[in-house]
């Protein structure tokens, strides 16, 4: 059986554990707590030498890294990762795009706030996130405004990657309210069949 | 003909640059310099409202962007992108570390003491930039130390992404005289035929 290592508080270890819910797929999630430094353990620095969640484990022991790599990993051949040349390149693109410009100013942001409690010596780091953030909403809303998902209209990878910390950027300091082709769009993938929150979300 | 926005002076439009070169493919270089703003020109900006470059325009007038997603684009069908589903996933996991772990902390520094000059008010910046870009050739050298490539025997785009900010590492204050199985990977590539050097470069 497939195992994922991974912190489900962690929006890029909730993508894969959403696309495999969403494909019901059956599979093991091994818990790694980040916060209690379980990343960096022994055991799990032999797994991965970078020491980052998630990783992907298959049946023969061979492991995958990063995120958006898994996601493309495990979706090849379903719905959500069609063969159609230039609609890969658009998933990569927005997938890029949210490691590059969206992932570092939001899930930082809302790390530093929730997790972090917003202490005062990072306040500044915090607040200087706000801007890049806004920036990757707006080039969000400028394509959810014409397109339901963000290569067309299909749902795909693409949206599992940047729904996964979009959807709680509240908890990183980010209204919304000014978003309304994502808050849609958030909607929408909310009420998918085999959808599932991150841990703590009701 | 297919058109390529950039400008050589960016590791990130070399990147496409040198797999054009690679492939022998034919194809319109229109210069962009960032130094002068021209990306954030109304022109420009019509064709990619993100302000960034590279930009692939197809014969169509449909447009990708971001580097890697661009290299997966124009690589298909080549030796540069194995068919083959865990290989590609590598490839994947490869690129999406340059664009997480490695650009931030290489180009970035590279950006503030070659274009910049170093100046006085971004030298803590610079400093803390160095941590994370060793990290980053650890953790390629730990790879290169095992197999001639990133993801094995075969040279494939992730060898592209990665080598185009780590072949100018020393243009960001990076030594890489520690790294002697990265050295040995960066003249390989060099050797190459097809291959092509970054602007200025002898």
């Amino acid at each position: 059986m497939l195992t994922v290592y991974g912190d489900l508080q962690s929006g890029n270890c909730y993508k894969i554990k959403l696309l495999l819910s969403l494909l019901g797929r059956e599979h093991h999630w091994q818990h790694v707590d980040i916060l209690k430094g379980e990343s960096r353990s022994e055991t799990y620095l032999a797994k991965n030498p970078n020491g980052k969640i998630p990783l992907l484990e298959l049946e023969d022991g061979r492991v995958i890294a990063e995120s958006n790599a898994i996601l493309n990993y495990l979706a090849q051949g379903s719905d959500f990762l069609p063969d159609e040349r230039y609609q890969r390149a658009l998933i990569l693109q927005w997938q890029f795009f949210e490691q590059y410009s969206h992932e570092p100013y939001i899930a930082v942001a809302r790390y530093i706030n929730k997790y972090l409690g917003l202490p005062a010596e990072r306040e500044a780091e915090y607040r200087s996130k706000q801007e890049g953030g806004h920036r990757a909403l707006a080039a969000m809303e400028r394509q959810l405004a014409v397109s339901p998902f963000l290569t067309g209209d299909q749902f795909t990878i693409a949206d599992i990657s940047l729904y996964a910390y979009t959807h709680v950027a509240h908890e990183g300091g980010f209204d919304l309210s000014a978003y309304p082709a994502i808050n849609t769009w958030l909607d929408v993938i909310a009420a998918m069949k085999g959808y599932t929150g991150m841990d703590g979300e009701a």
